[in-house]
């Protein structure tokens, strides 16, 4: 009887264990547990009707048989900060949730079995601390027999990935649970994030924490919050108030103090942690309002008419770079950075790096008697990193910047001046390319690749005035559309992609994860929800379980039903998840396909 | 002194007066009207402050006047069955919205001006119903000294079109209103649609509503409802309930009649006709459920591995065409036919008479063996044709098709078969060629082409299993990105099509106006406001009052910010319009323009 076995021994033992020998010990466990419906060895199959998001790395169910939910379903949990909320939380989403699938599974709801009463966890080390590569393997079995389900995990955290897991296998009014069914599970990849942009449009803390929350239901791990840019300065740092007061959008779109400590404490109670990006010198726009002294070319026109691109005084309208020069900056900057450091636990500091622009720099007069003098753009930016990133450092922190302050064709910086144990690199550019020449460099990487990652391609662009879009005849209308990194990245193109693709072995090993990027030109509150969800649960599930089958194809046509489902109950969690096809494809399994495959 | 003024005389003056005529009218209205400020003639200008959407034709305000509104603001109107609730529902919004503009007009909140305490209106024909052609014109006076507003329309349509804008001026808390104005309004276009496919995916009655809502707001006047296809049948057809009660996702995904009284009244209390389209013989693979008998090619793989293109079953997934050949497919189409009549007012009923695919008819036995003894498909269509075009004309209706009917390459119907004045065609493939093919061919037109006005465009291909996005270089998944109507049509490229290009002036009489599109393969309640909104108010603007300032030149550049804030608007009034630019464009305008205009 599942009772019987030390189900934290088992899990060590599993942990220890190839995955052959994982299965050879999963048929050992199951006729143990399984007793009264496994006569022979059980057909192991990673394929199942239950429908969990990110697909775990294992699951066994090799009969499938359901109990009823009993009415007293309790969660037996250590206590934990973090975790005895989730797990109340959870109890009350399985208790109250009754999903009805869209294809209801077929399963026997087996009279011979006691309906599950509860749900008993189990943590090996209750004292790991949310941060970057923490364990979050856990192993989950369902007893048919004692009416008792046995979550191990490594840490709180990966308790609460097994939580979600649970919370997704019951289904139904009066709610089943599946019985006889194991799963082990653990992240291919520590660093599995979304990038949300607060700056260009502002976003409610409650719109902040609904994806917070749908992250963690997609078990993804990093809220990465590019909190400040040129159009707005959202952020209230204590030491520099004037920076919000001046540089918000206006009084009621600021984040307090206190809203940033309910993010981040929710975050930990969701296993997400809260990532902030201040980015510098580029993309600063937004300090000229309290500071006009330390920003150069602020409130310019962005691309004056009749010049070259390559003379434009920003990535896109609104200027304004720091100014590297000027002592003042870094008194600034230095409180920012100590003050975020405070307000968010979080040990990456996510300096932004990207797009220094030269035209704006350019622009000013102290800097074009600095470069008059011999001085180069890129000595410019090596000051700036060398004035901030000890600092950073200084105060217990990783530092993430773009990939630009290594890789720009024009302004960055030697890599001396960018310690390896402490410089994370996040790429954008040219797909796996620039990963590579990150990893080739010695550089732990995060992967964004806009190619694949950037979840606000595709829908024109922003600018106003643009004669592109007068066009009459059939036709005068295509090619980009106007979007700089177009195409749309649909579901399939992000959950195919492979963030490791042309590495070698050593070289993945320093590819921590990826994240994708939702910037705001185009999006704010309104379109939240649809533009992140689904596809972001489609990389949740490539960078968690991979995207191929036991046999090593891409599984994204099988994957297709499983998303189906898997946004309909996100949907019906309150995420206005956009819909992948008509309802008609997810009763018809496979007609939807550009192939008969069935 | 404006009481003195015989506003109907004006008004049907104005109507009489040619564009000078118009100005040097209000040049002498003015100076009537408003002797307190006006002691010079005004220069007139169609440029302003007051941000209403879509543009009216001739807004004249020669002085940033203001004044409050009386908190007992009221409206007198005749007494109308659908103009009244409107009347009550504009005189909640108008003294509750309290509207804030992002950026605030400059306007003098005048002491001498007494508070606005009624809106006066008179309509001159109460009796003309709302169909096509129906008068929309309405004239709008705000005096400046004696506390009222002035609305005189040629129809009740008209008088809640000058509802809308008069809501439209009022902003601010306490609320104030321009005075001094005059509004001359009227639609260059008869025809201003939003189509929207309840087939493919379900929209729930308070969906519907709310875009019928909205699309009042923009001046639209027509709800093209796709009500079937083939993926699902939702309407509860009285005399033929099997075919909602077996064709429909679920019991819980049904339109029954009193839904649909719901949303004709709801149509007819905003001024937006709703014209019903049962889409046949082509997309009926829904009709199945209820009568196998009468459908060709019914629930097969759309295409089969290895086929040609030309030699698919389907458009896309979901197979089906009724069968010209059974007598009983006529049975129950002329009973939908009838009861849809029944059920809905509008005197357009459409028919579809899209996509018919040969190799789903040729999959038939019967149709086989008429095609064996020398038939056509063509003739099969025109059977289709002849079989129940008659019968919609006898029901007192216009038969909207879509062009396919006559202009499609393989199944198409002689001219002979269409009436020319019982019959529209509706264009959506080529462009501004085809509208000329259709009107060339003497057919009056209505214009959603897929370059310019499908909303769905450029999110990728719905369907599963596509290894198109398994790429993993840079690029690999740039190009049309899978959509086959790519790119996304953004709100430059809605509002800058001119619906009659390349045609005579004669022939541009017989296009009657346009829709917008929006195919829910990719769609669903989830997204509706953000795809439909503010990109339909582009189009709205065009049809209502054209896409050029007074000099002739397109007035795409001022209409950003313009649009900008009339989205917000939106937004407030809970559309979720998606945003298109950051806020920070928003308040700084021109700045966010590809080339410096200020």
């Amino acid at each position: 009887m599942l009772q019987s076995l030390n189900h934290k021994a088992l899990y060590n033992a599993f942990e220890m264990t190839s995955r052959e020998g994982k299965r050879r010990m999963l048929s050992k466990f199951l006729i143990i547990a399984c007793l009264t419906v496994i006569l022979a060895p059980p057909a192991l199959s990673l394929q199942s009707e239950i429908n969990v998001w990110p697909k775990p790395r294992l699951l066994v169910w090799p009969k499938p048989l359901a109990t009823f939910l009993s009415p007293n379903f309790t969660i037996s949990s250590p206590n934990h900060q973090h975790l005895t909320p989730a797990v109340n939380r959870y109890l009350c989403l399985i208790k109250t949730e009754h999903h009805h699938p869209l294809v209801t599974p077929s399963v026997i709801v087996s009279n011979s079995s006691a309906p599950l009463k509860t749900l008993s966890i189990n943590v090996i080390d209750l004292t790991a601390p949310l941060q970057h590569g923490v364990n979050e393997t856990y192993a989950l079995a369902v007893s048919e027999v004692d009416g008792t389900a046995y979550l191990t995990a490594a840490t709180a955290w990966g308790a609460m990935r097994g939580l979600e897991t649970f919370s997704q296998m019951v289904w139904g009014d009066p709610s089943v649970v599946p019985v006889g069914v194991y799963v082990w599970d653990a992240p291919l990849f520590a660093h599995r994030g979304v990038m949300l942009d607060t700056s260009r449009n502002y976003y409610a803390v409650e719109d902040i924490l609904r994806t917070i929350g749908a992250m963690s239901a997609n078990k993804l791990n990093v809220f990465h919050w590019h909190i400040t840019d040129s159009h707005s300065f959202p952020l209230m740092v204590p030491s520099e108030p004037e920076l919000a007061a001046k540089g918000s959008y206006g009084p009621d779109m600021i984040y307090s103090p206190s809203d940033v400590a309910r993010i981040v404490q929710f975050g930990l109670e969701h296993g997400v942690r809260v990532l902030p990006e201040i980015d510098s010198p580029g993309h600063s726009g937004s300090w000229t309002e309290a500071y006009p002294e330390i920003v150069a070319c602020a409130n310019m026109f962005w691309w004056p008419a009749g010049s070259l691109w390559a003379d434009r005084l920003a990535s896109e309208p609104g200027t304004g770079h720091l100014n590297p020069l000027n002592p003042k900056t870094y008194q600034v900057l230095k409180n920012v950075i100590r003050d975020v450091a405070t307000l968010f636990p979080e040990t990456f500091y996510h300096g932004g790096a990207d797009e220094v622009i030269p035209g704006c720099w350019k622009a000013d007069p102290t800097i074009q008697s600095f470069l008059s003098n011999g001085g180069t753009l890129s000595q410019l930016l090596e000051t700036f990193v060398n004035s901030t990133l000890p600092y950073i450092i200084s105060l217990n922190r990783t530092v993430v910047y773009w990939e630009d302050v290594l890789l720009d064709d024009n302004v960055k910086v030697d890599s001396s001046f960018l310690p390896r144990e402490y410089t994370i690199l996040q790429t954008w550019n040219n797909g796996t390319n620039n990963t590579k020449k990150i990893v080739e460099a010695g550089y732990q990487a995060i992967v964004s690749s806009s190619e694949f990652y950037y979840l606000d391609c595709g829908h024109g662009d922003f600018l106003g005035n643009d004669s592109i879009y007068d066009q009459q005849t059939a036709g005068g209308n295509s090619g980009n559309g106007g979007s700089w990194c177009e195409p749309f990245k649909t579901w399939q193109t992000i959950y195919n992609y492979d963030i490791t693709y042309g590495l070698s072995e050593e070289e993945a090993k320093l590819v921590l994860g990826g994240e994708v990027a939702l910037w705001s030109e185009q999006a704010d509150p309104t379109v939240l929800d649809p533009r992140i969800w689904p596809r972001t649960s489609a990389m949740a599930e490539t960078l968690w379980s991979g995207n191929r089958d036991e046999t090593g194809n891409k599984r994204y046509a099988e994957a297709t039903d499983r998303l189906n489902e898997w946004r309909y109950r996100m949907v019906t969690r309150g995420i206005k998840a956009e819909p992948l096809q008509p309802l008609w494809c997810v009763r018809n399994p496979g007609m939807c396909n550009t192939v008969n495959a069935f």
